[in-house]
C-alpha cells in the first residue's frame, strides 16, 4: 500500500526529470553521495518531531536495530559527523520511506524519491542560502511547471515573534508546528489550536496572528526592522538583518520577482535554525493548458546548523543549508501533462531493427545484429526464426524504431544491406 | 553492519560503471522499470531455497507484513503477473538486501546494487538466451576487467544426469545445490555431502562425479548426445539439443572463444528451469597489471519459465531468461585499479570559478555567476565576502576546475572579464 511499480513510460519521464535536476545540481558544483536505505533506529529517533511515528522499523532478527530512512537530511548529517567532513556541497537522489497515509493522486507515497542539494560549512552569511533559492528558481523555471512563488522566512524571526507575543521559549517548537498548518487551515482554526491544544493565551495568539499574516519584500523587512517591539528582540533582529542581506543577493541573481518574505511560513521539522523556504505553484485562472489539481509545495528547505553536532561525540557543529526538490509531486504534474497532450513516450532508444523478408535467414540476422551491437548501434530483432516482414515492420511502428536493416537472399548475394526509413519507406542499399 | 556510505569519489566511479552497463542494455533495446524495495513477505517466501532466512523483514507496525527485496528477479516476475505482461525486454538497476555475513573486501554487502536484464515472452528457442550471453560478453569486454570465461549449463541436462545416476526426482533440487558448491569445495567434499547430508548412494555420487567434471564446447555436446544413457533421458536430450542450438548462435555472434559448456555449473536458486550461466574472471599468471584478489563470479543468470506463473492466479506461465551483472564485485575491482593507478578522480564537473582579486566585489561575483548559471555553464565561487585570490586559485587546483573568470576593479571599469586557464596561467580578456 502506498508504493508502486514504475513501468517503462514512467521511468522515461522520471529519467528526464532527474536529468534536469541533476544538471542543475552539477551546474552549481555539487558532488554526489549515497548512504544506505537502512539506518540505526537511534540515528533517526528524535529528529522529526511528531512524525517519528511514521518511521518504518525493521524486525529484530538479531544484530542491530534498524529502520528505513525517513529523509536524506538526517543521514547526510550522520555521514558528515561520522566522517568528520566540515565542508561539502553535495546532492543525493534516493528513495525514502514513510508510514504515512498515502494520497497517491496528489503524488504522496510511502516510498518516494527525494532530490536534495545541501551546502555544509562555515561561510559568510546568506551566500549559500541565496544559492539554494537560485537553484529552486532555476529548476522550477526549466521544468516549465507554470508560475511559482518561493516563500521565505527565518526561524529566528518566528521565534522572535513568539517571544514578543508572550509565548514561553519551551513552546516555540510546538507553536511553530501549529503556524505551519496555516496553508491548510484558516487562521481561526490555527488560533483555536494555539489556545486550546497548545495552551497559549488568546491575547498571545491574536498578537501572533497580526505578525504572521504579513508578507512582502524588502519593504516589509525594513518595516519590521523599525517595529518597536520586534527590533528589540535579539534573535528577530539577527534574522531580519540576514533576511535583508538575502534579498540583496537575490536581487543580484535577478529572482526577487518570485520570492515572498512570508511570516506564516514555519516548516514542520525540528531541526531548522535559520532561513527556511518553500516553493509553491501558483494557479493561473486563464491558463491555456489545463492546470493539474493542487499539489502543494514543490520544493522546500532551510538552514540547520545544529543537526550535524547531534551526531558528533564532541558536539562539533557544521552549519548546513539545503533544499529538497519535491520530485514526486512534480512527476505527478508532468505525468498528467503528458497524458493530456497525448504525447507518446518512447521507452527504448533502439535505432534499427534487423529484419529478413524470407525464411531461413536467422543466421544472417544474428550475424548482422552482432556487428551492429559491436559498433555501438542500438539494434533489435524479433526472437523468431522466420518472422513475417510485415510483423517486423509493425514492431518498428509500435515501438518507434526509425530504421529497418533488411537482408534478404538478394542482399546476401550482393553483399549489401537494404536500409529503410520506417516513416517515409525510403530505401537505400549500402 | 555490511552497508556503507558512498562518498563522491565512489559515486563518480559507480556512475561510470552504470553508464557502461546501461548503454549496453539500451543497445539491446531494453526499457527500464522500477519496483518498490518493499515487497509483501509472502511474495518472497519459498523462492530462494535455504537463503530465505537471509530476507530482511519489517516490523509488524499494523497493515501489511513486509520484507525488503532479496533480488530483482522475483519482484520482476510479480510485476509481470500483476500487470498481465507477457512480453517485455527490461533492465532494472536497484539495491537489494540480504542478511548475509558481509565480506566487504570481496565486495559482498548486506545492501548492494543489482543490474538485471531480462527477456520475457514466448519465443523461438535459445535466441533470447544467446542474447543474454552476448550482453555479458559485451559488458565484460568493455570494462576491460581482464580475461573471463562464461560457463554455461542447462538444468535439464543436470536433472537428466541425476536421473540416469539413480537420484530420485524429489532430490534433484537439493543435489543441485550441492553440485553448486564445486567452485568452492573439492569433489571429495562435495561427494561426501551428497552421500552424508543428502542421502545419495555412493555409487550414484560417483556416477554424477564422472559427468559433472566434464567441460568443453560443441564437441562435448555432440559426445553427450551420443552417450547411450544420457541420450535416452528426455529432459537431458532436450537440454543438449538446445545447448547445441545455443552454441550455433554464439558462433554467429563470434563469442564461443569465451564460452565453456560446464556440467558442474548448477546455480543456487530454485527457480531456474533451462539454460544457466555464470561469468568468472580468469587469473592470468604473467599479467602486467597486478590482478585483484579473487572476486568469484561477476555475472550470472539463466532461464526461469515457471516463476511468473507462481504469481498468476490462474498459473499462466511467461517464459523468462535473464542476466544479473555482479556490479559490486566489478566495482571493487575497478576501485582497486584506480587506487593502484593513482588516478585522481574529479567528483564535480565545474568548468569555471568566478573570482575577484580585490575586496568589496561580492556583488560583481554574484552577478557574473548568475549569468553563467543561466547560460548553462557549470560555475562555482567561494562563499566568502572577500576571499584572497590565492585561495580562489588554490580551490581550482584542489578540485580540478580548469578555468577562472576574474573580475577586478579594472575589469569592471572596462566591462570585461579576465579568463585564466588554471594549468597554463594563460589569460585572455573577454
Amino acid at each position: 500500500q502506498g508504493t508502486r511499480d514504475h513501468p517503462p513510460a514512467h521511468m522515461t519521464l522520471r529519467d528526464r526529470l532527474f536529468a534536469t535536476v541533476v544538471a542543475c545540481f552539477k551546474r552549481h558544483g555539487a558532488a554526489a553521495i549515497d548512504t544506505p536505505a537502512l539506518e540505526l533506529r537511534e540515528t533517526l529517533m528524535g529528529k522529526y518531531g511528531d512524525d517519528s511515528k511514521l518511521i518504518y522499523e525493521l524486525q529484530d532478527q538479531g544484530g542491530e536495530l534498524l529502520a528505513l530512512r525517513y529523509d536524506l537530511t538526517v543521514p547526510f548529517a550522520r555521514y558528515l559527523a561520522m566522517n568528520k567532513i566540515t565542508n561539502i556541497k553535495r546532492y543525493h537522489i534516493a528513495k525514502v520511506y514513510r508510514r504515512d497515509n498515502p494520497a497517491t493522486t496528489r503524488g504522496r507515497y510511502r516510498e518516494f524519491y527525494q532530490c536534495d542539494f545541501d551546502i555544509a560549512g562555515q561561510f559568510d552569511p546568506m551566500i549559500p542560502d541565496a544559492e539554494c533559492l537560485k537553484i529552486v528558481h532555476e529548476i522550477l523555471s526549466e521544468l516549465r511547471l507554470g508560475d511559482f512563488l518561493i516563500k521565505v522566512n527565518d526561524r529566528r524571526i518566528l521565534n522572535g515573534v513568539f517571544a514578543i507575543c508572550g509565548v514561553p521559549e519551551s513552546k516555540f517548537i510546538t507553536a511553530c508546528s501549529t503556524v505551519d498548518k496555516l496553508d491548510k487551515m484558516s487562521w481561526e482554526d490555527v488560533r483555536s489550536e494555539m489556545v486550546g491544544e497548545k495552551g497559549l493565551s488568546p491575547e498571545a495568539a491574536d498578537r501572533i496572528g497580526e505578525y504572521i499574516q504579513l508578507h512582502g519584500g524588502l519593504d516589509l523587512i525594513e518595516q519590521l526592522l523599525q517595529d518597536p517591539k520586534l527590533s528589540q528582540n535579539k534573535l528577530a533582529k539577527e534574522g531580519l538583518g540576514d533576511m535583508k542581506l538575502l534579498f540583496e543577493y537575490l536581487t543580484l541573481f535577478g529572482i526577487t520577482g518570485k520570492i515572498s518574505f512570508d511570516l506564516s511560513l514555519a516548516r514542520g521539522l525540528d531541526y531548522y535554525t535559520g532561513v527556511i523556504f518553500e516553493a509553491v505553484l501558483v494557479q493561473q485562472e486563464n491558463n491555456q493548458v489545463e492546470e493539474p489539481v493542487s499539489v502543494g509545495s514543490v520544493a522546500g528547505g532551510g538552514r540547520y546548523d545544529g543537526l550535524v553536532g547531534m551526531f558528533d561525540p564532541k558536539g562539533r557543529k557544521v552549519p548546513c543549508v539545503g533544499v529538497s526538490i519535491g520530485i514526486e509531486r512534480i512527476f505527478s504534474i508532468m505525468e498528467q501533462r503528458v497524458k493530456a497532450s497525448g504525447e507518446k513516450i518512447r521507452t527504448t532508444e533502439t535505432q534499427v531493427l534487423v529484419a529478413t523478408p524470407q525464411k531461413h535467414l536467422l543466421g544472417a540476422r544474428l550475424k548482422l545484429i552482432s556487428e551492429l551491437w559491436d559498433a555501438g548501434i542500438k539494434a533489435e530483432m524479433l526472437y523468431k526464426k522466420d518472422p513475417k516482414l510485415l510483423k517486423q515492420l509493425q514492431y518498428c511502428e509500435d515501438t518507434g524504431i526509425p530504421l529497418v536493416a533488411i537482408i534478404g537472399e538478394q542482399e546476401l548475394t550482393d553483399g549489401v544491406v537494404k536500409l529503410r526509413v520506417v516513416t517515409t519507406r525510403e530505401e537505400v542499399r549500402i
